[in-house]
């Protein structure tokens, strides 16, 4: 193998492929990526062995070959080389990958090409096409509800079909069982009907979500029951889906709801910020919620770092009571929901939990558990 | 005590002091700061025992007092209180302050101001003025070469008088045995004549070089054998000083150096950063420097992480030879060091210690041993 490549297109190559990559493994070769040259390009393929990126990039190759090396070494080096110039690759005694540029010379280990791991995605059942801003909405605003138990088999965001009113929708939601986040999108895409329900794994949301802010294009997806492949710009991503059911969420929504208020967003917001500031340290979860005539007080109350009173105008109007929520929860859904107002919609007694949104419309919304406080 | 006073004047008052109390300290009362309203102002004091933070603030004062509150609290909710606002503080049965801004309002716990630890300056020898700029060089850019075990004397960034050429001067020197970095301010102040040599601990430079960057203004010293006092805006700061002998660094400095070469400082450290990509991650320490015709070659080897060699024009001219250093500490001392160039004085047989300066003629230099490659 021997190749000489600009280092920026390098660079766009093997920096999402070695973001994947985890630190210590114990099989060497998931420490490295695979860098194949044929035919004016490259490709580099890096996997932990539930996602798979592949990324190309155009080079100079003056011999066809392929070989892997350490992924942190690599990009660590390519980034701190100066921008512009030219990087010349040449495989020596198939044992050392040499690395010249300028003045500077590395000489990296290798491992055989043939030996890296190879995610076979299967046959694709559905192939659909989504615009960056629909996917950023469906996956990143929804992930952070997904549970961070590894063992929990609902880590990820779960997609499935949904019937609206005006035709099928595609809908995300992710949930660890106290918290719930669910968009419905647009339309859903042509191709994408009658698609499996899937859960598609938080590391490969991430990987997804952050590939899709930085390219900003569309993105074009296969997907089967086992696999989701997904292509941005030059980068396609294989991942491994979760299997085993998701829970029935919309058994957790109140249907019934006594209690609906609004408030302004920012004030709420600022107001649960200093009472954090108090609660977080004596590690108190609860904060109390009560609603009086148009007005909402949040307090929390400890012996050792004192107490705390905010109040809030609000529209309610009514009975009086009181309710407690985490508010480490709750701020994070707030930031997920959005919008300048927040619409409460406080369940009854047959199921206490709330939906919060910014408004009666909003195709986003969460749903949160009551706590004592 | 009950008095009003506006957030932002709190905030420039508290923060500086919050920032020296430790956290998790056995002794409660030292996670508080001392608030006392006398007279159109207030003073906000606050010690670690080793270093006392002591500013004032105008305020709105109805009632004199005194107490302390947890530092932590009082700063992140002042912070998180809207800018422009102002806050009424009252003293509630002397047990808790509450604290109220609009809508908010919080009821801190207390402890007896009189309980409060005050740290007794004792008689001053001496006083001077410094300007800013020079405080700044003579300890932010030096203290990162003094030792950080805690038990070492030499903690800390040493002062002391010498005679220059054309009259006394101020020098600040930092080391821990294995690196050193030196500088000789200009003249020595009105009223610093005959200053006790002291050592000021790492913890009371950093703390004076933040407030000297935040306020950029000159600063007035005062100093004994055992204590500084530094006034800079409208913040005093006291610390102890290092009891115990410094060591006498000039003996480790080559007075002989048969090997005086010049490089470019940019593309010496770009070379060093690259090394070090690889050497850290294999916790190798030392990077050959092999000096040969007009060519400076860095090189490091590794059986499991490959190897790297970069070349760096430099002046040399002479017999080859090499020498090994510790490259993490020597970018360091580089950086602190600055200029566009560096030159390197490198001791002989009988001291094989390195100076290294930006120019023959600089006030700043740093010393450095070799180490084995």
């Amino acid at each position: 193998m021997k190749l000489t490549i600009e280092r920026s297109h390098l660079l766009k190559a093997v920096d999402p492929a070695a973001k994947i990559i985890q630190r210590r493994n114990t099989i060497p070769i998931l420490n490295n990526i695979r860098i194949a040259a044929e035919g004016g390009e490259i490709t580099v393929t890096a996997t932990d062995l539930d996602i798979e990126i592949r990324s190309t990039a155009p080079a100079d190759v003056e011999t066809d070959g392929a070989v892997t090396v350490p992924a942190d070494q690599l990009v660590d080096l390519v980034r701190h080389l100066p921008d512009g110039s030219q990087i010349g690759f040449t495989l020596e005694h198939d044992t050392r990958l040499s690395m010249r540029c300028g003045r500077s010379q590395a000489r990296l280990p290798t491992l055989p090409a043939s030996d890296y791991p190879d995610i076979a995605p299967g046959e694709m059942t559905h192939r659909f096409e989504l615009p960056g801003e629909t996917i950023t909405a469906l996956l990143r605003d929804t992930k952070f509800a997904a549970s961070t138990e590894p063992t929990s088999f609902i880590c990820g965001v779960h997609w499935h079909q949904v019937e609206g009113d005006s035709g099928p929708l595609l809908a995300a939601v992710a949930t660890d069982g106290s918290r719930m986040l669910a968009r419905r999108a647009a339309a859903l895409p042509e191709g994408a009907n009658g698609l499996p329900a899937i859960t598609i794994p938080t590391r490969a949301v991430s990987e997804i979500a952050r590939l899709v802010e930085e390219e900003k294009t569309d993105v074009a997806i296969a997907l089967s029951e086992t696999k989701i492949r997904v292509i941005i710009g030059q980068t396609l991503l294989t991942s491994s889906l979760i299997v085993g059911g998701f829970p029935d969420y919309e058994r957790a929504i109140p249907k019934d709801t006594p209690n609906e208020v609004t408030v302004e967003a920012a004030p709420l917001l600022a107001a649960m910020k200093r009472v954090a500031i108090i609660a977080d340290r004596e590690h108190i979860r609860a904060t109390v919620f009560s609603f009086d005539d148009r007005k909402l007080t949040l307090t929390m109350a400890n012996q050792a770092s004192g107490d705390l009173r905010e109040e809030v105008a609000c529209d309610f109007e009514g009975e009086p009571f009181a309710i407690g929520y985490d508010h480490r929860l709750l701020t994070k859904l707030l930031g997920a929901i959005g919008g300048d107002t927040v619409l409460m919609r406080i369940g009854g007694e047959s199921n206490p939990n709330t939906i919060f949104s910014s408004h009666a419309g909003s195709d986003m919304y969460a749903l949160l558990a009551r706590i004592k406080g």
